[in-house]
């Protein structure tokens, strides 16, 4: 049997679209300069991401209703201030700052191999963010979505499969019709036992310097990429 | 207290962004040629989308559970190839004609004043049409979307209020940030009773000749357009 041609690329966003890092760690030195405080951002920055896959895993064994990162970023967030020492944040503030997810900047291929592969493809997030989140962030910085989807509208959080299985049906589309874009190993393993294609992007700088080897790809993808210029060549986009 | 501002626009689509009935009139009458069958495309348009609020208040009322649009649309077109004649449709014919709703035409202002109102607005669909037909008739065609939203995402279709409040939602913004676009009173006032803003967009055409009657506003509306570029004007896009 003909195995059917890919229709829609959907991506990871964070450290495949958007370098998260950066962002924050740029906003976070900004917040805390302009309130006298002394802080590593870069060790805020993992800290908070560091808390990311434990806070979504409470959701996805139940053990607290669906959450939307938003607020599990909030949480979070709340008692990094307190541990970090940043202090005399308004509400307005801190809310602010949680919203610096919404703010992050785009690697520097990102809009030039997504305008490309959406000649060619449906193209569209699938990320853990939620709706608004990933929204905002496209309106930021121009990132040309055909549409957002997200682990809110099936609520389940990846790597559940409902994440991967809900998507394709809501693209209208069957598992090996859709391809997941991600510098992630596991997301992209998880996405291919859901019968998904998979493709490789490499973001060595994702998790800062020296952390390059994190960005390798270990598994039998349908391409592996450098980034996505590279990526929209080898699919004749 | 001052109103907050709008930052999202949410557009009904069938009759208000596509011309439902002439791409539905086309597409029949080139099927029913091909089969050497004569038939009047005009009655089998209005009696494919006269069937349309019933089946979806079925749903509504609950005596079915939730059913996407592409499958209402199938069981009313199994019904009328029988009821016009139009004999001799292989299954793959049939499915492809059901997906007519996925190609239909855009009023011709359309795309020029979606493109104009994205610079300054989140546009998005909210339709009771499947995020697959959205996305393929947006696709097909060039319609800009920032994002598709669909009655789909919430399980309701409208007017219930869930399916304006859960937009809202989705999009981050309180009821009050975001603006309805539609041709019809009943939505925009089942809109405005969650909160939303309204603007009514006429379309005289989109019952066929004789009919601009039915495309009067009869509300309040925050805005009353010509077409979407005398909206973008209206609004400062």
């Amino acid at each position: 049997m003909a195995i059917p041609a890919v229709e829609a690329l959907v991506f990871d966003v964070f450290g495949t679209v958007v370098d998260w890092r950066g962002g924050v760690i740029a906003e976070i030195e900004r917040v805390a300069k302009g309130k006298g405080v002394a802080i590593d951002g870069a060790a805020f920055a993992d800290a908070w991401r560091g808390a990311y896959v434990p806070s979504m895993d409470r959701v996805r064994r139940g053990e607290v209703p669906w959450t939307r990162l938003d607020d599990l970023h909030r949480a979070t967030l709340d008692r990094l201030v307190v541990q970090f020492g940043l202090t005399g944040l308004s509400e307005t503030e801190t809310d602010h700052l949680n919203r610096v997810w919404h703010r992050l900047p785009p690697w520097p291929d990102a809009i030039e191999g997504l305008s490309r592969l959406k000649r060619r493809y449906i193209i569209a997030t699938l990320s853990n963010g939620n709706v608004s989140l990933l929204l905002n962030m496209a309106k930021n910085v121009g990132l040309p979505w055909d549409t957002i989807l997200s682990a809110e509208l099936v609520r389940h959080y990846k790597p559940d499969p409902e994440a991967y299985l809900g998507t394709a049906d809501l693209l209208g589309r069957k598992p090996q019709q859709v391809m997941l874009v991600a510098a992630h190993n596991n997301d992209l393993q998880a996405a291919q036992r859901c019968g998904l294609r998979a493709a490789f992007v490499a973001r060595p700088h994702e998790h800062g310097p020296g952390k390059a080897d994190r960005a390798k790809a270990s598994g039998q993808y349908d391409a592996v990429a450098e980034d996505f210029v590279d990526l929209a060549r080898q699919l004749g986009a």
